[in-house]
C-alpha cells in the first residue's frame, strides 16, 4: 500500500488497552488516506513506498492534543481582564470588549489562537464563540481539526438560534470532513428553557450534540437552586439536552447529586476542565474523579486566553495533575498515566470522537504531535510520561501533523503566515480594547 | 565613562517605589563594571564609548530571576518519584538514591541544572545540597551567581558540621563575588538542638546567615508539637538561628502563631515558597500573605527537580498567582505586580541581597534576562506583567547576562557545552537510579 506520509524513526507513544503508556523507540508512522495505516519497526525508506516522509529521529510521537472547550478568537482579548472577579470579568471587561468585535476580528483571532494551538501540538479544538463562518474558514485554511458551535444567547431570539443551525448545517464534515459542528447555546443562566428545548429540536434535527455552559462554580449552582429550585445540570436534563452527545464546559459546581443523575447519560456526556481558568478565577474544580466514576468523560480544556492567557493544553494537563493532588490532600492521586489518558483518551471521548482520535495506532486518524524531550529541562530522562506531565514545554513540540498533512515541521507553519496574522491582530488591539459597559453583549447575573 | 557592555534598544522592566511595575520602551542598559550604570532612551552605538553590545531591539528586559530555594544537582533524578507520599519519596526513592551520589555527579548535576536555569533566565540560585565543593566549581564556570549551603545531618557528626563551615570559608565571595556560602543544616527534624546552636557559632563566627528546612507541611509542625512542644519555627528561635539572616525552605506548616513570632525577625528572615513541590506532594501552601504582613520576605523557588520536575521559576511565579487566588477563593489576591514583585524584590530580599539584586535600576548588579514576547502565545500584548505571569514560557528568554557578562545569547550559552553535559549526565543515569532502601542516606521520620 502506498504510504502519503511516513514519519521515519521516533519513539511512538502508544497505550495499552490497560490505559498505561508506553513507547516503542525507532518506531515509523505509515499514513494513508489521512489515518495511520501502520506503526511498524523503522526500515530504510528506500524500503517503503512513500509518497513523504518527515524525518523524525530523536522525537517523540504522541496523539495531538485536543482542546475540548476554548473560545479561540478571545485570543484578541488576552491580558484584558487581570485580577478581578467573575462579575466584574464579565460585566466591566469582556461582555463590553465583545461588542467591538466584528467578523474580521473573528477571522484574525481565530488564526492567531490556531497557530499558538498548532504551535503547542494542539492538533483539534472544541471552540464556542460568534461569527462562526469566519471561525471556520480559519480552521480550514489552517489545517487544524475542529468541532464547532455558534455561541447563542436567548436574548438573541430564535432566529439567531435558527440561524445558528442553518450555520451548523452549512459546515458540517467542512474542510474535507475535518470541521464537525454541533448547536452552542450559551448556558442554562442565559438561555431559558424554552430556547434550549428549541435548541435540541434543532439538534435532533441535524443529528448533532450541543456544547454548553453549565454549572461554572459553586455559585451558579447555589444561584440556580435558589432561584428556580434546580441545579443547572438538572436544567439540561429537564430540557433534553443531556439525551444527545453532550460537552459541558467546566462542571465545577456539579453536585454529587448531578453526578448520580449524569451516571444515566455517561456514554455521551463530556465535561471539559480548564484548571487555569478555574484557579484565576478561584471558581472551585470540576469533579473529576467522580464523573470518572459515572462513566462521564473528562477532557482537557483551555477556555478562553482572557482567562487563561493561553491555548495551551499541555499546561492544563499540568495543572490538572497538581490541582487533584493538592485539593485531594494525596501525591498518589491522578498518577501520571491517568493524566495521559484523560489528555488523550478522555478529551477524543468528550467531544465524541473516541476510536478516531487521542490514540496512536492503526486505523486512528493522523492527528500527531512530534516532541523534543532532548532539552536540559527534560534530562536526564527517566521518565517520559512525567516529561509529558510536568517538565516539558510546549515550545518543545517541533513537527505537527493533522489528518496526515504537516501543518508545522520544525517550528515553521506550513499552512499559515503567522507575522501577517500578528500585525492583523495588533491593528485592531486599541479599537478592541475599548470598554463601555453599557455596550456589553449580555449581563452576567446568572 | 566607559561602558563594559551596552544593552541596546530593548524595553526596560522598572520597578516603581509604590511597587508597580511599568516598561520604558527603546532603551539602552549600560553596565560598567559588573553593575548597572545608567538606563537611558536609546542612542546610537556610535555616540556611546561601549566595550561590547547585545542588539536588543523588540526585547523585554527583566532582572534576572532568582531560585531562592533548590537542590541543583537533583536534576540528576527527574521524574524518578512520581506519585508517592511524602514518606515513599524520601524513604523509598530521594534518599536510597542519593547514597549513590558522588562528587563527580554532583558536579554534572549541577551543571545540568545551571543550564536549564540559564536558558529560563534563572541567574541567581540558593542552593541546598551535597558536595559543594564541585557545586561551586560548575556555578564558577557557568557564569552564574549564587547563595550556597552545604547540607548537613546531625547523623553525619560535628566533624561533618565543621567541615561543611571550613567550605563556607573556603568558597565565600567565590567566582569573583558571585558565589556567597552560608550554612545549611537539613532541618530541625534531622538536626537536634545542639547541632542547630553549634551551626548558629559556626554561622556568627564566620559572619554568614543560615538556610534551612522548617514546618515543609503541616504534618511536620503537628509531629513537632506533638513530640517537643514546640513548633519547628519556635526551635528556630529557641536556637538562634532566627537572630541570623535566615532562609527558611517552604514554610507549609507555618502557624499564625509563628508568624507573630517571625515578626520580630522579620527584616532579616525570608521564606522560599516552592508552589510546583506543593501541589505535587500535596504539602499545603506558604502562609504568604500573613508572613508578607509580618514583614517576612517572601522569594520563589523550584526546590530540586525531583519534586518539582523542572528548575523554572517563571512556573513558579505562575503558580504562585493563581494558587493564592484559588485558594483564597478571590480573582483579586495577589495581583500581577504584587506576584512580580515577589519574583524579583521578594527574592532578593529572602537571600540578602535587597538593594543589589532583583531590579534593573542603576547601582544594582547586572543580572539580566532579554525576552521575546512577540511569540503567538504573547500576543497581542495588552498587558506585559499578564504576558510574564500568566503566559510566557521559558523558551522565550533570548539573551542572559550575570555580572554583566552574556552567558547565553539568543538561545546559545555562551560558558557551557550543553551537549557535553547531557551526555555526562546520561552516562551516570542507570547507576544512579538503583534503589536500595538499607543504603539511604537518612530516614524520613520527622
Amino acid at each position: 500500500m502506498t504510504i502519503d506520509l511516513l514519519v521515519h524513526n521516533c519513539s511512538v507513544l502508544v497505550r495499552g488497552d490497560d490505559g498505561v503508556y508506553s513507547t516503542l523507540p525507532n518506531h515509523d508512522i505509515h499514513i494513508t488516506g489521512g489515518r495511520i495505516s501502520a506503526i511498524a519497526p523503522t526500515q530504510p525508506v528506500a524500503q517503503l513506498d512513500a509518497r513523504a516522509v518527515v524525518a523524525a529521529d530523536g522525537l517523540l510521537a504522541t496523539p495531538g492534543l485536543i482542546n475540548t472547550h476554548a473560545h479561540t478568537p478571545m485570543v484578541l482579548f488576552r491580558g484584558i481582564a487581570e485580577d478581578v472577579s467573575v462579575n466584574r470579568w464579565f460585566n466591566e471587561f469582556i461582555w463590553p470588549v465583545e461588542s467591538n468585535l466584528t467578523a474580521e476580528d473573528v477571522y484574525w483571532g481565530m488564526l492567531l489562537g490556531l497557530v499558538e494551538m498548532i504551535e503547542a501540538g494542539v492538533t483539534t479544538v472544541a471552540d464556542h464563540y460568534f461569527f462562526m463562518d469566519e471561525a471556520a474558514r480559519a480552521v480550514s485554511e489552517a489545517g487544524a481539526r475542529a468541532l464547532l458551535g455558534w455561541a447563542v444567547f436567548a436574548s438573541q431570539g430564535y432566529a439567531a438560534l435558527d440561524a445558528t443551525a442553518a450555520w451548523v448545517e452549512r459546515w458540517q464534515g467542512g474542510a474535507g470532513g475535518r470541521i464537525r459542528t454541533w448547536m452552542a447555546p450559551h448556558a442554562p443562566y442565559t438561555c431559558d428553557d424554552d430556547f434550549l428545548r428549541a435548541t435540541v429540536a434543532h439538534a435532533r434535527r441535524l443529528g448533532v450534540g450541543i456544547h454548553i455552559h453549565a454549572a461554572e462554580d459553586p455559585a451558579q449552582t447555589a444561584s440556580s437552586l435558589a432561584k428556580r429550585g434546580v441545579t443547572p445540570i438538572q436544567v439540561l436534563e429537564q430540557t433534553g439536552i443531556l439525551e444527545l452527545p453532550t460537552l459541558i464546559a467546566h462542571g465545577c459546581g456539579i453536585l454529587p447529586e448531578d453526578v448520580e443523575l449524569l451516571r444515566a447519560y455517561g456514554g455521551h456526556v463530556g465535561v471539559a476542565h480548564c484548571p487555569k481558568t478555574y484557579l484565576k478565577l478561584a471558581s472551585g474544580l470540576t469533579p473529576i474523579r467522580p464523573l470518572q466514576g459515572a462513566g462521564v468523560a473528562i477532557g482537557l480544556g483551555s477556555d478562553g486566553a482572557a482567562s487563561n492567557n493561553t491555548l495551551n493544553i499541555w499546561e492544563s494537563l499540568r495543572l490538572m495533575a497538581l490541582t487533584q493532588k493538592f485539593t485531594a490532600n494525596d501525591p498518589e492521586v491522578m498518577p501520571l498515566h491517568a493524566a495521559l489518558d484523560i489528555a488523550f483518551t478522555g478529551s477524543a471521548t468528550a467531544i465524541g470522537m473516541a476510536g478516531a482520535l487521542g490514540r496512536l495506532a492503526p486505523g486512528y486518524l493522523a492527528d500527531i504531535a512530534l516532541i523534543d524531550l532532548s532539552g536540559a529541562h527534560n534530562q536526564p530522562l527517566h521518565s517520559i510520561p512525567a516529561a509529558l506531565v510536568y517538565s516539558m514545554q510546549a515550545a518543545d513540540v517541533r513537527t505537527v501533523i493533522v489528518d496526515g498533512k504537516v501543518v508545522m515541521q520544525d517550528r515553521t507553519l506550513r499552512t499559515l503566515d503567522k507575522a501577517e496574522i500578528i500585525a492583523q491582530v495588533n491593528r485592531s488591539m486599541a479599537r478592541l480594547a475599548q470598554r463601555v459597559p453599557e455596550r456589553r453583549i449580555q449581563v452576567y447575573n446568572p
